[in-house]
């Protein structure tokens, strides 16, 4: 809400975009790790190009900011966090594919089939998909087996059919219909294919920091909240920015007749949602309204909305 | 060894497949569970073509076997048993792809992208690899969260960058070489590529079976020796077996400059490898010679050194 909160949501956003890099980059190094073959070198260059270097790390951000509301921190979260990162790599890389979206650029860059070419691209989500749930099941990550267990099953339901596989089917079929889509069938759509990991992100956050029934709850409303948002905002963005900015081809979206909430609702309509949806977000988060790691997620919710890129 | 353990193992390897089919269609069917989203339609139908009606599901035969030589048995181990064979599906459906083997037929019926299209097959591997790890990790796989969390862990590491992945890259850049493959070479790239999920069902039937470190040790050789004459054995019958036998395109590796154990020792020196793997196998169940179970182990590895599909 002041300015000092959104200096500091800042820093910390900063602060775990490094650290989220710092473990990605020792995960994703080249050392031969005790009891692992050697890993391919050009796969592995390729899934560093995929994975290092960009990017505002929110879903990282959103896991780490939220296990630090429990007093919760440390290697074993970014751990989590980088899991989480590799699922969301992984499916830019598949989703950025010629049989999929065909996007030749992504942050600016060339796209990893562009890069490298298709069968690495394939290779290198498969491999990130995969290393995540290595990473997430490891006793390094959390000692307790239970929550280890845990954390893998809503990893796997945000990122399996009732979540982002799902939601890129949907996705390809909206796109291949020439009907108009209905607001409900786009929102449906867009809580699977984006919102799942961004909640997913707050409630591992909630898991490894032991939230209680009650602080789970409000933390699973933040995160659908924020997740929605997040996505219109990504549509106003589309309509809005021009290429230089977003990195991709702006203004993409339409020529598709992609599934849009801009579309389903126009550009007003969609700004006055994703208002309302930040602002929910944020309301969410009342009961933890003393603490200063709150406020931080609460100025996440801020961020999400007013993003340009 | 006797004509009676040969047909106990055909009973036993029939019963397992028809578990393994009876689970694998409720895990991919059509309800919606609890808590999911509604499953796609047209995926639904791409995954159960992919995954239902074939195969010898060898990889659940073995897990489920050896699970039974401890004594345990039931629904948590078939879930185990399908995550394994959801995994083996999702390679071969990625690995068909145009950018890959670029194969138009898997056990005598169109590969999935030609029964669909890329974009599906994308999402089908995505859709069937991300919910093998949700299948292990729930606990209605096993009540022990270590023993879930120990599954993810080892199935993530023989599906990933040190196992399946990794050996595929390697496959692909000793397909795009022109030089002769070394024999090492070669084995250890089927050591990744298809050793270790084989290997992995042995291991994971030994984790629920809660095995002691020799027994462990015992059958940790056995799923090697085993894992490495199942690809001999494919090698042979690659140049052997013709196309309506094989289900698939015969003598292609040749064509391709393939890194086969066949090009690199003879179809002499390929058979003697396989029949003394095999022999390898058998002699690491020693251990458990008194019990009927072990004798179908033994059995399974005669079998991969003799099947003719």
């Amino acid at each position: 809400m002041t300015e000092g909160a959104a200096a500091e949501f800042e820093t910390r956003l900063k602060t775990v975009a490094e650290g989220a890099e710092d473990i990605l980059d020792r995960l994703l190094g080249a050392a031969t790790l005790p009891g692992e073959i050697a890993r391919p070198a050009r796969l592995l260059d390729a899934i560093r190009y995929s994975t290092l270097g960009g990017g505002k790390r929110l879903r990282p951000f959103l896991l780490v900011e939220t296990a630090r509301l429990f007093g919760v921190e440390g290697e074993g979260v970014f751990r989590a966090a980088a899991a989480v990162e590799m699922i969301h790599c992984y499916s830019l890389v598949h989703d950025d594919l010629p049989a999929l979206d065909n996007d030749d650029l992504r942050r600016g860059r060339p796209t990893t089939h562009k890069a490298y070419d298709e069968a690495t691209a394939i290779l290198v989500g498969d491999g990130l998909l995969t290393y995540a749930f290595d990473v997430i099941a490891d006793p390094a990550t959390h000692q307790d087996a239970a929550i280890r267990a845990g954390l893998v099953l809503e990893l796997a339901r945000a990122a399996g059919f009732g979540g982002m596989i799902g939601g890129q089917v949907l996705d390809l079929e909206a796109e291949q219909s020439q009907a108009a889509h209905t607001t409900e069938a786009v929102i449906r759509l867009q809580s699977m294919k984006t919102g799942a990991l961004l909640h997913f992100s707050v409630i591992a956050g909630a898991i490894i920091g032991n939230a209680d029934a009650r602080a789970r709850a409000a933390l699973s409303a933040y995160g659908l909240a924020l997740g929605a948002a997040f996505q219109v905002a990504d549509d106003i963005l589309d309509v809005e920015a021009d290429e230089a900015v977003l990195g991709k081809r702006a203004g993409k979206d339409a020529g598709r007749n992609k599934a849009t909430l801009v579309a389903a609702l126009g550009l007003e309509g969609a700004r006055e949602r994703r208002d309302r949806l930040a602002a929910e977000a944020i309301a969410a988060l009342d009961c933890f309204s003393q603490g200063a790691d709150a406020m931080i997620l609460k100025e996440a919710a801020r961020f999400v909305a007013r993003r340009a890129s």
